[in-house]
């Protein structure tokens, strides 16, 4: 479930610190340590899974709930009505640099297209 | 379910025309028409759902197979493996342009950071 080397899974577990905004069984969300926008949260599941390309079927309910949080974190952010982009990078041509699935919600600012 | 003044509940119903590269009774998925990379699809859900911030708890399933979508529309363009980048825009500061839930996958080119 939980991949000892994993830099994300180690912040779920509490190993290594982050600015937390959310957490429950399933799902935290904290600062990126490099923001790019003025709300830059990322939303990641405690359970190992490298990207999105890695998902079940059954994965359905995690799924769901992660982007629930990443509109939980809008509204707690104060940028639900605004707008805000989720993204997630698959790979290395996408630029994903932790092999954890995180989904990047970013606001606060105007963003522009194309989307990097 | 179908909203008829929406764009994309019109592709969904075949009304207006696309460049289509899956169907199913969910989802379909269809070229950007100002694509914005190599390869520039937008997966969406046939039911009318506005955006991100207006899915359902019991929604996972179809959240579940748009990803899914995603993931064999990017193993039939060939970016499974250079990989993809998969963003959903909600509200006006993130551009979003289509009030109908749609994700853009991206690939075959190097995506820069940040995400726009």
């Amino acid at each position: 479930m939980v991949s000892p080397d994993c830099l994300f899974c180690r912040i779920a577990a509490g190993e290594l610190p982050s600015s937390q905004v959310h957490a429950d069984d399933q799902v935290i969300a904290f600062r990126d340590i490099a923001p790019k926008a003025p709300v830059h949260v990322l939303v990641i599941p405690r359970r190992h899974i490298p990207s999105a390309a890695d998902l079940a079927v059954d994965d359905g309910p995690l799924l769901s709930r992660m982007v629930a949080v990443a509109a939980e974190v809008a509204r707690h952010e104060g940028i639900a009505d605004s707008g805000y982009r989720i993204v997630t990078n698959v790979g290395a041509d996408a630029g994903q640099s932790v092999a954890h699935l995180h989904l990047h919600v970013l606001g606060g600012r105007r963003m522009t297209w194309p989307p990097g």
